[in-house]
């Protein structure tokens, strides 16, 4: 079957969308599409160009025999912008507000285009550093780091408050939780995680940063290292005891509780973002 | 700015991915691209041929003032056959087995790819049927159901074990866990279901179905009605206490201790998949 130029700029923008952060030989298209690899290459052009131009990703390419083309989910600024503000508006509902102050983010986490835009922020922090798998706590962590890790084409790892039988052997530590300094258990899978790679850390939600101050001592269990910590909102009012650099898109500064109001702000991400 | 069609066809393709089971008026590409509709429904129709022939999806048009265009993600049953037949060999590693027969999976459910596979499959079944909602219980069925509810552009509701500050007030069931009759508890936060809704249920691994019985009842406490059942993994030799008619990818069919051996066949999807 002979392809023309408009179906394949339309089937190679669905293919690289699909695989991220993966290097895909010029000869994959040329064959797939029956087409000389001057022509991808002027088709490629035209995506990388478009792919930039509206903010969609960056398109790599590597040079020689082992090279290839490579897609990386990168955002505009104005687009994190605007999930920022979504987020505040989302957030600040009066009703999200529970006995002692928490907020209720539940639904929001279980939006999936909320997550799947969240995932794409933070891998845009992170494209250019080398992240091996993304690591979170169980429940609501999950679909934060799903989104992230499915950007950077990376396994995710769930840790435990509680061992199952579906794990295996595990590995346990003890770690203070932050405010309460109350002791807490974490479990991880001890085939869940290699030695020597580099995890991206994340969560929905950090007061003191007592859990991803007991996911670093995991880490160190493992022979791993830390390569970064990403939070949906953080408490902007509690001092951190996570000495680590992390990004945030949201920071809870005060609730009321009797005149439920909640204020919220941008987190750290926009001015850090970049690093 | 003006846009050349290759630009629109690589930007259009973009968007459309990003917003499966979402009417988009013509006017939106329209105005976006400064083109003609008579422009914009001609890259469409490159759009869809694409998307049909290489089972990407359907791009459904809806004629009139209040119409435009849906892209409904829809796999090719070849597609189908693969991710099974993927699943089915990296599910058949002897060092996958426990005591217990139980079979290890975590890393499956970790790998972003293949969930964002098995989300596609499912959500080719259920294209055409009303889905409100995609419900689950923690913790692992998270990844599937966001993945299916990604692709259908609806929320996910997560049930767990136990109920949390975080979640307001709650409605918790007694259940007969299958197997072990053991009677259990589910908790779902009030406010993360509205009555009236059809909901999808999915899980990682279904052994007679106490936990789909479960989320049933959950439903009927909430007013809704169960729209499907979707699970990755079944146990096939066990009896199914439930009655529903569900989809599963694979079967599991036995597993021997001693030899080290798991026997895996092909779930029903492949034969009713289509329904």
């Amino acid at each position: 079957m002979k392809w023309k130029r408009s179906e394949r700029l339309v089937d190679m923008t669905a293919y690289l969308l699909e695989h991220p952060h993966r290097l895909i030989p010029l000869t994959y298209f040329s064959e797939l599409y029956a087409s000389a690899k001057s022509s991808i290459s002027e088709d490629l052009g035209i995506v990388k160009e478009t792919f930039e131009t509206k903010g969609i990703g960056l398109l790599v390419t590597v040079p020689g025999a082992a090279g290839g083309v490579k897609y990386v989910p990168k955002l505009h600024e104005a687009e994190t912008e605007r999930i920022v503000a979504d987020l505040i508006a989302e957030l600040s509902h009066s009703d999200r507000l529970l006995p002692g102050g928490y907020l209720f983010m539940t639904d929001v986490l279980g939006n999936p285009e909320m997550m799947n835009r969240v995932g794409k922020v933070f891998a845009t922090a992170y494209a250019g550093h080398q992240i091996d798998a993304v690591m979170t706590v169980a429940t609501k962590g999950i679909p934060i780091a799903h989104a992230i890790a499915r950007h950077l084409n990376v396994p995710v790892i769930v840790v435990r408050r509680d061992s199952k039988v579906t794990e295996g052997p595990t590995v346990s530590i003890n770690y203070v939780s932050g405010s309460a300094r109350r002791i807490q258990t974490m479990v991880l899978s001890k085939r869940s995680m290699k030695s020597g790679q580099r995890v991206l850390i994340t969560d929905d939600f950090m007061k003191v940063g007592g859990t991803m101050n007991g996911m670093k001592s995991l880490l160190e269990e493992f022979g791993c290292a830390l390569a970064g910590v990403a939070v949906l909102v953080e408490d902007g009012a509690a001092a951190k005891q996570l000495r680590e650099k992390y990004l945030s898109l949201v920071k809870l500064c005060s609730v009321d509780e009797q005149q439920r109001t909640i204020e919220l702000e941008p987190g750290n991400y926009l001015m850090e973002g970049e690093f």
